[in-house]
C-alpha cells in the first residue's frame, strides 16, 4: 500500500473511531506503516475526525525522530510517538491505535490494584490473531502518568512480562487503551475485537455474568516456583 | 431478484449491522439466495461492512462446497456456511445472518444453565414470522464450540425439538446468534426484532421489570408424560 | 406544504428514527397532514427506513377509509391508521408519530399497576407544548392489546380522561407509544422530547435519582370530592 | 475565520451535537465569534440539525441586542444569548455550546445538594485547558429556573466564584449544561471533553468505582482559615 493510501485510511478510521466515541476532545491517535518502514503518526490537539491525510508525519520507528513533518508547520506529532515507536519495535507491528474508550476506563477500573484483566468464554477472543475461545486472555492494565511519552517504562515492562506475550494490547487507568496489530487492518480488527471485549466484561461484571476471575499480580516466576 | 442485486443488498445489510454494531473485528456473516437456489455467502476474514458484491461466494445448499468463488481468489467463505446451509436445508430458507451483538450474548448469559430464554409480553414478538404479541417464545440457547463448524450437531438438534418450532434464531452462548428467513428481508426483520427483543429482556431482568420466566429444560416428552 | 414535500419530510424522518432505534422490524409508523385536510399514512410491513413517498396512502380522517391508494397496490396501510385517525379527530392535530423505542417500553414498566408516569423536573418537559419545567406531567399508560386497532378503545377513554389534558403522547405497556402534534414540525419536536423524558425517568429511576413519584389512579372527581 | 465559515461550522457542530443527542426537541444552543467581535447565535424553537447559516443572529456581547436579525424575520434569538454574552463577557471568550445530554442531567443528579460535581483521576481533564490529570476539578451545579433567562444570577456568581476558576461549563440541575471556549475549536473540545467526563463520573458511581468524593460546598475563605 503506497504511502498516499495508507494516509487516507488512517484519516477514514480517525472518523470511524470518533462516531463510535473512541476517539473524542482531540485525544486518541493511530499510526500506520509508511513506505519507507516507518510510521505515518497523526499530529496532537487535533480533532481527530477532522485530521486530514497532509497532517500526518512520518516519524522514525528507532528515535522517534520526525522524518517528514506534516504540510502544515505548526502541527507537532501527537504525543503517542514515544509509545507508538516503542511497540513497533518490541513487537515488530507498524499500527498503533489510542483511544480514550469510556468501556476501556472502566475495564481498567474492573481491575482494582490488579495489573491485568481477565477475558475469558467470549468467541470475540478470536478476533485477537492467535487466540481461541478457550483462552484465558490477560490485557495488562498500567497506571496512568502526568505526561503520554512518560508512560514508556511502564508500557516497557509489560511488554516485557511474559504473562502478555499473547497481548495485542493494554488498559491505561484512568485513560483509555492501545491496541496494536502489524498493519491496519490487523489493528482495525484488534482494536474492535477488544473493544467489545472490554465492553463485554464490565457488562457482564455490572450484571454478575460469568465475571471474570481478576487474580493478584503475580510473576511467572514465582508461580513456577516449585 | 437477480443476484447483481441480492449481492448488492447483502453488502449494504453488512454495513448497516457494522453500524449498529452487531457484527464487528472481521466477525458476523450473512447469505443471501442466489438465482440457482443456493446461497451467496461472505467470505471470511473481511472486514464485514467492507465486502464487496464480488467478494461473495455461491455455496452448494445440499453439501456447502463453492459452487462459484470469489473474484479475489485468496478469499475463503465464511465458516458459518456450515451452520447456513444446515439451516436453509432444515427450514427452507435462504437467508441467514449471524451476529456477534452483545446484547446477544447477555441475553445468553440470562439464560443460565438453561436451554432457551423465554420471550413474552413485547409487542415486537409480532416481528417474527407466525407469533403474536400473546405469545411465550423460547428462543433456543446453545454451548459455544471452538469451531464454528462444530457448532453443526447442536443447532441441529436444536432445529429437530418441537419446543423450538416458532424460533427464526438460536442463541450461541458467549458468542452471539443466528437468525434466518425465508429471504433476506425477512432476515432483515427477524435480525431487528431478536436483537431488540434480546435487549429488552436484558433490560427488564436488571432493573426487575417483567422478567421473563426461566424454566428448568425440559423436553416436549417429559411434559406430556400423564 | 404541498403533499409532495410532506411524502419527504414523513420518508425522512422515519429514516431518522430508524437511525434512533425507534422504529426497527418494520415496527413503528408515522402521518402528516395531506393537502386536502386527511392523512398520510406509511404502509404496513415495510421496512420503514426504505419508505418512499410513493408508498404512503392518503387516509379519511373521519372513517380511516382509503382515499389514494400507494403506488404499489400490494401495499396496505399501517394498522396504526385506526388510532392515528381517532387521535387526528379528538386533538385536532394532524401528524402522530408511532415507536417502539425500548425506552418508552421501560417507561411503561416504570409505572407498574399506575395508569400513568409523572414526568417532572426536566426541562425538557419545555419541549411539550404548553409545559413548564415547573410541571409536574402526567403521561398516560395503557396496556398492550393483541391488535393494534383493538387499542383504540383505551386510547379514546385515556383522551377523555381530564388528567392527561397536557398531554400530547400515550405508553403503550409492552409496546412503546405514540406521540403527536399539530404539524410534523411539532410532532418531532414532542416525539424527540418524549423519548428523552422516557429515557431520563428510567436513568433516573435506576439509580435512585429524584424518581418520578407514581400515584395510584385516581379519577378528578374522587379528587375534588371534598 | 470570515463570518460565513463561521456560520457554515455552526450549523455542522448543531448537526453534530443532535447524532451525538445531545440537543434535541428544538433544546440547546451554539454560539461563535462574529466577524464585529460580537456573537453568531442559533434561533430560538428551530430543530437544532435544520438551522441554515442564514438562520443566525448577530448578538452584542454588551447587552444581548440584535445587531444583525436572521434572514427569516420571524426567527427569534435563542433565549440562551443572555447566559451567551454574560459569560462572553465575563470570561473573555466567544463560542459557547449548550446541551440537554441526559448524561449531564445524571451529573448533576450525583451532585446531590452539593453546588459541585468533582471529576478526578481521568486523562480526558486534559481536554480542558490548563488542567493536568492529576486535578481534582470542580464543575459548578446550579439550580434550574422557569425561565433561561433568570440563570444569569446564578451563573453570575458561580463564575466570580474562585473555587470554579479553572472550569470552562456549569451544570444546571434537571436541565443540561454550558461549556465554552476561546473559539470553536476549544468550545467544540471542551464540549466533547465535558461530556466524556460527566458520562464517567455517572459510570463511575453506579458501578462503585472510584467516585469522585462530593465534598460539601465551602467557600475558599473558609478553607484558608487557620
Amino acid at each position: 500500500m503506497a504511502d498516499d493510501q495508507t494516509r487516507e485510511l488512517l484519516v477514514e478510521l480517525l472518523r470511524d473511531f470518533y462516531r463510535k466515541d473512541w476517539v473524542s476532545g482531540t485525544g486518541g491517535g493511530i499510526c500506520g506503516p509508511s513506505d519507507d518502514g516507518h510510521l505515518l503518526v497523526a499530529p496532537t490537539g487535533v480533532h481527530k475526525e477532522r485530521v486530514r491525510p497532509e497532517d500526518l508525519f512520518v516519524v522514525d520507528v528507532s528515535d522517534t525522530s520526525i522524518r517528514r513533518r506534516a504540510a502544515d508547520t505548526a502541527l507537532r506529532p501527537s504525543e503517542c510517538a514515544h509509545i507508538f515507536t516503542l511497540v513497533a519495535r518490541e513487537r515488530g507491528v507498524r499500527s498503533i491505535v489510542h483511544t480514550h474508550a469510556l468501556g476501556s476506563v472502566l475495564a481498567g477500573d474492573l481491575a482494582g490494584d490488579a495489573d491485568h484483566v481477565v477475558i475469558e468464554r467470549l468467541e470475540m477472543l478470536k478476533g485477537i490473531r492467535g487466540l481461541t475461545n478457550e483462552d484465558r486472555h490477560l490485557v495488562p492494565v498500567i497506571d496512568n502518568t502526568p505526561r503520554e511519552a512518560q508512560l514508556v517504562a511502564s508500557v516497557q515492562r509489560m511488554l516485557a512480562d511474559p504473562r502478555f506475550d499473547a497481548a495485542f494490547g493494554v488498559l491505561v487507568r484512568d485513560h483509555g487503551c492501545y491496541v496494536w496489530g502489524t498493519d491496519m487492518w490487523e489493528a482495525k480488527r484488534h482494536t474492535e475485537a477488544y473493544h467489545y471485549l472490554f465492553g463485554a466484561v464490565v457488562a457482564r461484571a455490572e450484571r454478575g455474568y460469568r465475571p471474570p476471575v481478576v487474580q493478584p499480580s503475580t510473576s511467572v516466576e514465582e508461580e513456577e516456583r516449585p
